[in-house]
C-alpha cells in the first residue's frame, strides 16, 4: 500500500481587475497599482490539480486522469475566455486575487473528484507567481 | 566580422477581444468563438525582440541589452495591464489578433532600436501559439 | 501588408525503434545503440506547425488556429499512442528517425493547411533534440 | 543546524502499455483507452529525486549530487530505452502506471541513497501529469 | 478562512567556488571536482520565495507581491553579479553550496517579510538541481 | 531528398566579466554596469548546435546525435566550470560577451562536425537573452 499524489495540469485564460468597491478609487489605485486598470487586463492561468490516495489494484490509478481532466475542465469552462469579475456566478463578490481564486476553485472542484481526495491546488497567474492551497482552514 | 542576431525576451499581460464591427454579432461569434466573449479575456504575452548587426569591437555588443530592454519596455508600457481594444492609441482600429499585434509593435519598436536593426519579433499569446514577423511587406 | 509566420504547437506520444533490416543485428546495435532496443522505447513528441501568409483583413488571421489545430491533430491521430514502426500505414518502410518523421509529417500536413502555406515544421523528440524542415528538396 | 531537501532531476525514455491480464480485452480498451494500444507507446520521463538531511559541515552537502546522480542513473539504466512491461526484471507483474512506477523506483532507490534519506520522488510522464511519492504506506 | 501559500520567483546570477580552506588542495579537488576550479565558475540562480498566511479580507492578498518582490530583490542585490565567496559580508565563512546559500538567504529574508510568514525557499542552481528549506532546525 | 536542420542542446556553466582593458575603470563601469563587477559573476549557458544536411538513406540521420554531442562536449569542456576571461586559451583577448562567445565557439565547432555542416548556433546566457550566429561574415 502506498499513498500517492497524482497531478494533472490544466489551463485557462481570463480577464480580471483587482478592485474593492469598499475602497475609494484613489485607494484602489494606490493599493492595486496597474492591477486596478479600469478596462481590465488578463492572464494565461495554469492550474495543477493534485489528488491523493492509493492506486487501485486493478488499474494502477489513484484517479483516472481522463476523468480528472474532464472534471477540472468542466469547472474551468466557467472561467476560460471570461471576465472573472463579471461573468462567473460563483465568483460574484470575490475579489479575484490568485489567493481568492484558488480557494473558490477548490470549493467547486473538491466535491467533484471522482476517486481519492483533492489534496492541493496550485494556481499560476504567471510563470513567476502562484498560489497554493491544500484545503486548510 | 560576424553578423549576429541578439535577442531579449520581454513580457506584458493584457486583456483583449477579437471582434470586427463590420461583422454581425452572430458572424463574430461564429468566426472568433470564445475569443469574441463580450467582457474580454486576456493573456500573459511574451515578446522576443531580435536585433541584427555586427558586435561593436570595443564592447562586444550588437546592442546594449539594457538599452534594448528599456526601449522595449517603453513601448510595452502602453500595453501592459491594459485593454488592447480600448486603451492603446496606436492600436485604435486594429483587430488585436497576435498577427496584427506583432506588426503594430514592429512599427513602434523598429525606429527606436539604439544600434543594429530590428530583425525579428516573435509574440507568444500562449506557450503553444505565437506569431513571428521580420518586417517583410 | 505583412508576411507573418504563425505557429501552433501540438503533441503526441509514441513508441519506436531505430532498426534497418538491410543491416545485420550487430550493425544495427553498433549504429543505433540503445535506440535499437528490440522491445521498443518511446517519446513525448512536440510538433511546431508554422504557417506563413498575410493576415486576412477581416479576421486578422493568417490561418484560424482552431482549424490549424484540428488539421494537425487529425494527422497526429495516426501517430498518438501508436508504434511508429508497426501501426502507421504512411510510415511503412520509413526508418523513424526524427529527420525522417518530420519529412513524412510534412507530406501529410502540407496539402491540408486551410489558409496560407506550410512554412516550417519543428519536431522535438526530447526537449534537447529536434529536427526542422521547411519543405526544401 | 538546518533540515534541507536537495533535488536532482534525471530522465529516461521508455515504451509501455497499460494492460491488466485479469481483464478482458474489451475491458482493457474501455478502462485504459489509447494507453492500451497493443503495440505500445512511450514517453520521455523526468524523475525528481529529493534527499533530506543536514548539510555536512565540511562539504556543505546534504548529499554529493554527483554520487546521487550516479546512483539514480544506475537504477534508471534498467528503464532507459526499454519496454517497461517486458524488459525490467523488477517490474514483472507491475502494471506500469505512473503511480506504480514511482513506488517501484522508490523501492530500488531508497536503499542506495549515499547520505541523508530519500524524502520524495516526483515522476513526470508528460510535462502536464506526474505522480509524487514520499514513502508513506 | 483559508491558509494559502503564495510564491514569487526571483533570480540572480553569481560566481562561486566550492573550496574548504580546512582541506588540502588535493582533498578539495577530489571532493568538489570541477566545482573547485580555482578561477571560479557561476550560475543563473532562481529563487522561489513562499509566504504563508490568510488573505487579507480587503485586498485578497496574503502579501502584496510587489512588496515581496522588492524585499527579495533588496536581499538579492548583495548577490546579483557578485562573487559569493568574496563579495558578500553575510556569506563570509560560508561554503557556498546551494544548501548553505538557501539557509543564509532565509536568515536575511525571514525578518523582512511584510505580511504573513516565510514558509519555504527553493533555490535552483541549475534547472536540474535545487535546494529547499522551510526554516526547520 | 530533403534538407533538414537537426539540433542538439548542450550546456555549461562558467564565470566571466565584461571588461575592456583599453577603457578606463570608470568607462568600464559606465558601459558594462554590473557585468563589470571586479570579482566575476557567472551563468548557466545553454548552446543549441544545429547541423544541416540530408538524412543518410541507411541511418535516417543528418548526423549521429551521439557523435554530435561528443564533439560539442569536447569543445565545451574547455569552458565548463571555467573562467571565460582567464582559463581558455582560445578566448585570450576576446571580450566574453554572448556575441563574441558564440563566434568563438563556432570557430572551434565548425571544423569538427562529423557529417553535414554547422548551420546555426544559439547561445543562451540566461533564459531571456541569447545570441544566434549562422557563420555569416
Amino acid at each position: 500500500m502506498a499513498n500517492i499524489r497524482l497531478t494533472r495540469r490544466v489551463h485557462f485564460c481570463a480577464a480580471h481587475r483587482l478592485h474593492n468597491p469598499a475602497f475609494s478609487d484613489e485607494e484602489n489605485r494606490r493599493i492595486f497599482g496597474l492591477c486596478n486598470s479600469p478596462n481590465w487586463h488578463g492572464h494565461n492561468y495554469e492550474l495543477d490539480v493534485t489528488v491523493e490516495g492509493e492506486p487501485d489494484p486493478g488499474t494502477g490509478y489513484v484517479v483516472d486522469l481522463a476523468e480528472l481532466r474532464a472534471v477540472a475542465e468542466e469547472v474551468l469552462r466557467d472561467l476560460d475566455h471570461r471576465n472573472l469579475n463579471l461573468d462567473v456566478p460563483w465568483l460574484q463578490g470575490v475579489l479575484p486575487s490568485t489567493e481568492n481564486l484558488v480557494v473558490a476553485i477548490w470549493g467547486r472542484l473538491a466535491p467533484r473528484i471522482p476517486r481519492g481526495r483533492l489534496a492541493r491546488l496550485v494556481l499560476y497567474e504567471t510563470p513567476r507567481n502562484w498560489a497554493e492551497y491544500s484545503g486548510e482552514p
